[in-house]
């Protein structure tokens, strides 16, 4: 398909109006860009959130239902979309089954809880990562898969014959068991962290190795573990030890690191099969 | 029963030796106190843990194993027992499921596959809580419990008819979906959490009511929340409004308050029906 209008909301944080504007003139200055439609509730603001639960659900809703919307860009991480994903996925129309999602991070909720209803849906940058170092490598990168489903976006490992899947780890630890849950066995499972302790991350990793359905996927591949919190006393192992010693108690393939993060060298992890728009 | 012997084993973080002494002689100042066996592995120390994975696990199966000993006593919490919760569980012989165990906080783990199996488990004082301000009337309501069956040890609302859980909020959530998991319909599930911010908290009660099997249990208590990290931006709600929201939400029943919490006033909950060693 050809992506012409991408439609931005924020389930979670705000997004900044000088970040929007900037995403929006670099859509605009490429030849043949997609349009963007950045929804005025992304700049509400209440408290943690972009607004309340109602308008982000609302918001979602507009954009995903719209059958003159191609891709829905969720802004920015955060915290607040597990708060919405109910809401937002019990009402979801044709046109929203006929759309490509980008996100990642606190967006995590949402993509699977679409994934398991059969969307199209990729991990990868959002407009808000353009305030990184870099970040402008990172934007362009969803730009140009959006607009031409660029190759060079993507994660390196993809191939055609094997499903994929990516997640932070604590986001995908907190739906397991919930509606949200998609079906991953057989895919490769990609996972990233942030500002976590080493602790946490063992603990984190406990869970989805000891969970029934996640030991039957493909393999976990390790991304970027960033600002790690210091653990005091001194975690014996690094982030790729306790990866890979809880996929080897568990009997699940370890296959080694994957390129995303929360940074700007994020590359873009398609979901499924699902390669390009 | 009659408790004569109790076993002190450290699945988590090491035992200060000084505590271990001092509980070891209020059990042995009561008339007709039970012995305590504090096992050696209590004091070992590598990184985070009280020894490695494979000296905790072996310890706490010497004691759950031992038909000479009555119950077995968790030292204290910290980070460690999912570590060993499959390597434990896979190995209990019927001299483990006649015990009674006690602790809380990360002991969860193990609490949660225990009462899973069918054993007699409470969420309660542990000795190192001697080492908080008012500990020793912590640790005497342990030891009167296991000793007598001290019914006012125990959380007030409970009674004979409906069955009882306790569980800290975010190990609850990390043994979700796993073997550990303890059917827990029909239960009152009471809380508690410390040092977490408030969206964590939020976050994690999205996690536990949008559970199927957690929808159907009788209704939530909240414990304390001891030690919340300030969040930044302020958060809208109480952790009260949080959880009652969620409740309100997902359709479980909100039962007001439970005495429970990491401090000395943590009140004895035993899981199920079981009310008295």
């Amino acid at each position: 398909m050809v992506i012409k209008r991408i439609g931005i909301v924020a389930p979670a944080a705000r997004l900044d109006p000088a970040v929007a504007e900037r995403v929006r003139l670099m859509a605009a200055a490429m030849a043949d860009g997609p349009e963007l439609v950045i929804h005025p509730q992304c700049y509400l603001s209440e408290g943690h959130f972009a607004g309340p639960d109602a308008a982000r659900a609302e918001a979602f809703l507009d954009v995903a239902n719209d059958p003159d919307i191609d891709a829905l860009w969720v802004a920015r991480g955060g915290y607040g979309s597990c708060r919405i994903a109910e809401a937002v996925l019990g009402r979801l129309n044709d046109a929203a089954r006929e759309k490509v999602y980008l996100g990642y991070s606190d967006a995590g909720f949402l993509l699977a809880g679409l994934y398991a209803k059969g969307c199209r849906v990729a991990h990868g940058p959002m407009p808000m990562d353009l305030n990184r170092q870099g970040g402008e490598g990172a934007v362009a990168r969803a730009l140009s898969w959006f607009a031409a489903g660029d190759s060079g976006a993507l994660e390196a490992s993809l191939d055609a014959e094997t499903p994929t899947c990516a997640f932070n780890m604590v986001i995908l630890s907190h739906l397991l068991g919930t509606s949200l849950e998609p079906d991953l066995r057989g895919h490769v499972l990609m996972l990233e962290e942030v500002s976590e302790h080493l602790y946490r991350i063992d603990r984190t990793m406990f869970h989805l190795t000891a969970h029934p359905a996640l030991r039957q996927v493909a393999g976990i591949k390790l991304g970027r573990v960033n600002d790690i919190i210091p653990n005091d006393p001194v975690f014996a192992e690094t982030e790729e030890e306790i990866v890979m010693r809880w996929c080897r108690q568990s009997g699940i393939a370890y296959l080694g690191r994957a390129d995303i993060g929360h940074d700007a060298d994020n590359k873009i992890v398609p979901f499924g099969l699902f390669r390009r728009p």
